[in-house]
C-alpha cells in the first residue's frame, strides 16, 4: 500500500480497496501513517465520499485495531446521536435489560453544550463509569446492564482518528461518522444495535435528508457485519422531557422509571416524550433481539415501567458502580430561579440550542476535555410546544450550584428560547423515520 | 483566525476572505499551524477549488512569506510547467537578455525523470547555480542573465507548502499550482512573465483543457499582481528537440544559440522545434517588456541567433557562474549505443515517456531530493514524427558513464518508444493556444 496513491485515487473520487482501506488503517494506528496523510485522507472522504464497501471495510478496520467482546445470550445495545436532554440511555437500557437481554453499553463524556451519558451518571455520588472491561463484563452479568465509559481497548483507531478529525474540518462525513461510531458499537459486541438518529436544530444532523442518510448507512453497516440492527429518526428541535443538566436528568430519568405511564403525577406530569421513546427504543430492541412483534414488546416494556422492574434494574446497576442513590436524593441542588413568561400565548417553540447555550453557560457542559463539570447546573422546563401560557407565569428554572452569579443571564437566554404566540403551533411527530 | 472553521467553510466549498488566507499562510509559515491541517486544507482546496481573488491572496500570501526582488529597467522572464527535452530556458534567457532586457531566473533542480535547468547547468564543469541573491543580482547587472537555484529566501511558505503536497496527494489542484509557481516568479521580480505550459502524455497536464485553464490562470495571476504577462500551451506528447539528458541538452542549446536557423548544418540538423518555439517564447518576452510589436521582436531575437549575440550572453554567464565551457565540450561523453529501426515505415510517434524512462534508467534524473545524477546519460533522438526510416537506419543513441550495463535496456525501451507505421502521421502544431 502506497499511502500517496490511495490519496490520489480518494481525491478524484475512485473507490479503494477493502484492504487498501484495512492497510491504511492499521499503519495508521500502528503510528506508521503520519497525520498529515491521515488529515488529508479525511478530508478527501468528507468530499468525495465512500461507497457501502468502503464505509464497511474502514468500520471494520477500525473496530478490529481492539478488543472485541461478546457476550453470551441474547444481548442489545442502543446509540443516539446526541440531542439536548436527551437522558433516554438512562431508561432504555435497564428498561431492555429487564425485559431479559443483556446490555452493554459504553457511552462517552460530553464535549459540546451538555454532558455525556457518564457525565450524567457520575452526578450519582459514588458512580465510577470507569470500569476495566473484566468489570464491565461482570456488571453485565449480574444486573443485566451496565453503562460505562468507553475504554482505551476498544477501538484504539478511531479515537486517534476523531481526535485529528475534530481538529482538521473532517468530522461532517457520513461515512466516516458510520465508521466511528459503529466500529465502537460492534466492538462492543451487542448481538442487536438500535440507533437513534436526532434531526434538527439541537442536533448534529440539522437536516433530514442528512439524518435519514446516517440512520440508513449505520443500519446497513451494522447488518454487514452480521448484527440485527434499526434506527429511528427522531426530531431535536426542542430538548426532551423537562431537564437539561446532568443531575436533573437523571433525577428525570428516574422519575420516569418508577412511573413509566405517560401524565402520571409526580411533583409534575412525566415527560410524554421521553416515556414513550424511551418504550419505542426499548421495544425495538426487544423485538428484534428476542425476534417477537414490536407490539408485544412495547407491552412488555410499559409493564416493566409500571411494575417496577426497570427501576429495579437501574438501581441494582448503580449499586453495582459502587453508585449511592441515597445520597444522590438528599444531594445539594444549588440555587434556583424561576423564568416567568413575559406575554401570554401559546409556547410555539422551545428552542433547544437556546435552552442548550443556558445549560452550558450555567455549567452543565465542558469547552475542552478535563474541564470541570457543575453537576447541578441546568435548566428545567415547566411547558413545552403547544402549551397555553399567561404573562407571568413559571415556564422555567434555571439552576446553578458554583456560579449563581450566571443565573440572571441564563434566565435571559431561556426566556428567549421560549417562542410565544398568538395561535397555536401546528405540532410534529416526534418519530420521522423508520429504518429497518 | 480558526483554522478549524476556514476548514469547515472550504469543506462546504465555501470563498474564504483574502485575509483569512493570508493569516492561515503567515501561521503555517511560523510553524504555528500544524501539517496536518494544513493538508486537509490542500485536499479541500483539491476538491472544491478556489476563486481568482483566494487563488490570488494566496499567491500573494506565499511571494511575501520571503525575500521580494526588484529589478531596474526592462525585466523579463519565461517559466516552463517542464517537458521531456525542454532546454528551452538555456536558450530564451539568454536570447531575451541580448535584446537588451535583465533575465533574472531562478529555476529548480530535477524531481522525477530528467534534471531539471539547474541539473543541467551543473553539467558545465564550475558552473555554480547556488548563488546568494547578491550575487544573483551581480550577474544579472554585469550580462543581462543569471539562471540560479532558487534559494531559501524566495517564498518559503512554498517551499514548505510543496513538501508537504508532495506527501499528501494534492499536488494537481490548479489554485495551487498556480500559487506556488506564481509566488516564486512575483518574488524573483521580473516585469514580464511569460508561461509556457506543457500539455500532453509527457507533460504533468494531460489535457488541453486542464493546460488552458493553468495558463489562463497564470497570466490572470500574474497581470492581477502588475505584471505583464502571456503564455502559451504547447504540445508535449514528443521529446522537445534530439537531446533528452543534462550535458546532451546543454550540447543541444549551445548549437541552437550558435546555429539559430531551423535545419541549418552542424553534426547534424538542428531542431525545428527548439528553435521555433524558444524564438516564439522570447519574442513573447521582448514584445510585452519593450512593448513593440511581435513580429519585430521575432526578427531581432532570430538575429540574435544568428549573429551570435545570444550565444554571448550565454557564454558570458556560464562564465560569470564559474563555468568552463572549453571544459565542457572536452568532457567525457561516455558509452553509446545506436538504436536502429526494426522495420521500415513512418515514424508514428516518439512516446515522450518511454525515453524519458529510458534517460531516467540511464542515469539522468533522480527518484529523490539529493541524488546523484549522471550528466552525460540519456539519450540523443535522430528522427522526429513524419520522418521515413527503413530497417536498420539509425533513430536514436542511447548513452551512459556511470552505468553502461543499462544500455541494452534502454536501447529496448527507446526502440518501442518510436513508433513505425506504414502511413505518414497526421502533424499537429507546436503552439496549441496563445493567452495573454
Amino acid at each position: 500500500m502506497t499511502v500517496k496513491l490511495l490519496l490520489d485515487r480518494k481525491r478524484e473520487g475512485g473507490e479503494l480497496s477493502p484492504d487498501d482501506i484495512r492497510a491504511l488503517i492499521d499503519a495508521y494506528t500502528r503510528g506508521e501513517v503520519p497525520d498529515y496523510q491521515m488529515a488529508a485522507f479525511a478530508m478527501a472522504v468528507c468530499c468525495k465520499g465512500m461507497s457501502a464497501v468502503e464505509t464497511h471495510a474502514l468500520t471494520d478496520a477500525m473496530q478490529h485495531s481492539g478488543a472485541c467482546l461478546s457476550w453470551p445470550g441474547l444481548s442489545a445495545d442502543k446509540h443516539s446521536t446526541g440531542g439536548i436532554g436527551d437522558k433516554l440511555s438512562l431508561v432504555i437500557q435497564p428498561l431492555a435489560a429487564s425485559c431479559g437481554i443483556s446490555v452493554p453499553s459504553l457511552a462517552g463524556r460530553g464535549l459540546g453544550l451538555t454532558g455525556g451519558t457518564v457525565d450524567k451518571l457520575e452526578s450519582i455520588p459514588g458512580y465510577n463509569a470507569g470500569l476495566s472491561l473484566e468489570d464491565f463484563k461482570r456488571v453485565v452479568a449480574e444486573c443485566g446492564v451496565s453503562i460505562a465509559a468507553q475504554t482505551a481497548e476498544i477501538a484504539p483507531a478511531d479515537k486517534k482518528l476523531y481526535a485529528l478529525r475534530d481538529v482538521t474540518g473532517t468530522v461532517p462525513s457520513i461515512p466516516l461518522i458510520v465508521g466511528s461510531i459503529l466500529s465502537k458499537k460492534l466492538a462492543e459486541g451487542a448481538g442487536t444495535l438500535v440507533f437513534d438518529v436526532k434531526c434538527g436544530g439541537g442536533a448534529f444532523m440539522k437536516t433530514r435528508t442528512d439524518a435519514c442518510a446516517l440512520a440508513r448507512a449505520l443500519v446497513d453497516g451494522a447488518k454487514a457485519a452480521g448484527r440485527k440492527a434499526a434506527a429511528l429518526v427522531t426530531a431535536m428541535d426542542e430538548p426532551l422531557g423537562w431537564a437539561v443538566g446532568n443531575a436533573l436528568e437523571i433525577e428525570e430519568a428516574i422519575q420516569v422509571l418508577r412511573g413509566g405511564v405517560c401524565g402520571a403525577l409526580g411533583d409534575r406530569a412525566l415527560p410524554c416524550d421521553v416515556v414513550e421513546l424511551s418504550v419505542e427504543l426499548a421495544a425495538l430492541m426487544v423485538s428484534l433481539a428476542k425476534g417477537v412483534e414490536l407490539d408485544a414488546a412495547r407491552a412488555e416494556c410499559r409493564a416493566n415501567l409500571a411494575n417496577g422492574a426497570a427501576y429495579g434494574r437501574f438501581a441494582e446497576m448503580v449499586k453495582l458502580h459502587g453508585g449511592d442513590l441515597d445520597a444522590f436524593a438528599s444531594r445539594s441542588r444549588g440555587e434556583r430561579r424561576v423564568v416567568v413568561a413575559p406575554r401570554s400565548g401559546y409556547v410555539a417553540k422551545v428552542g433547544a440550542e437556546g435552552i442548550a447555550q443556558a445549560a452550558f453557560d450555567l455549567g452543565a457542559g465542558r469547552a475542552k476535555a478535563g474541564d470541570a463539570i457543575d453537576f447541578a447546573a441546568g435548566v428545567v422546563l415547566s411547558v413545552a410546544r403547544g402549551d397555553r401560557v399567561e404573562t407571568g407565569q413559571p415556564i422555567a428554572e434555571v439552576v446553578a450550584a458554583e456560579h449563581p452569579e450566571k443565573l440572571s443571564q441564563a434566565e435571559e437566554l431561556v426566556r428567549d428560547a421560549i417562542a410565544l404566540t398568538d395561535e397555536p403551533p401546528e405540532m410534529y411527530p416526534l418519530v420521522l423515520e423508520r429504518m429497518q
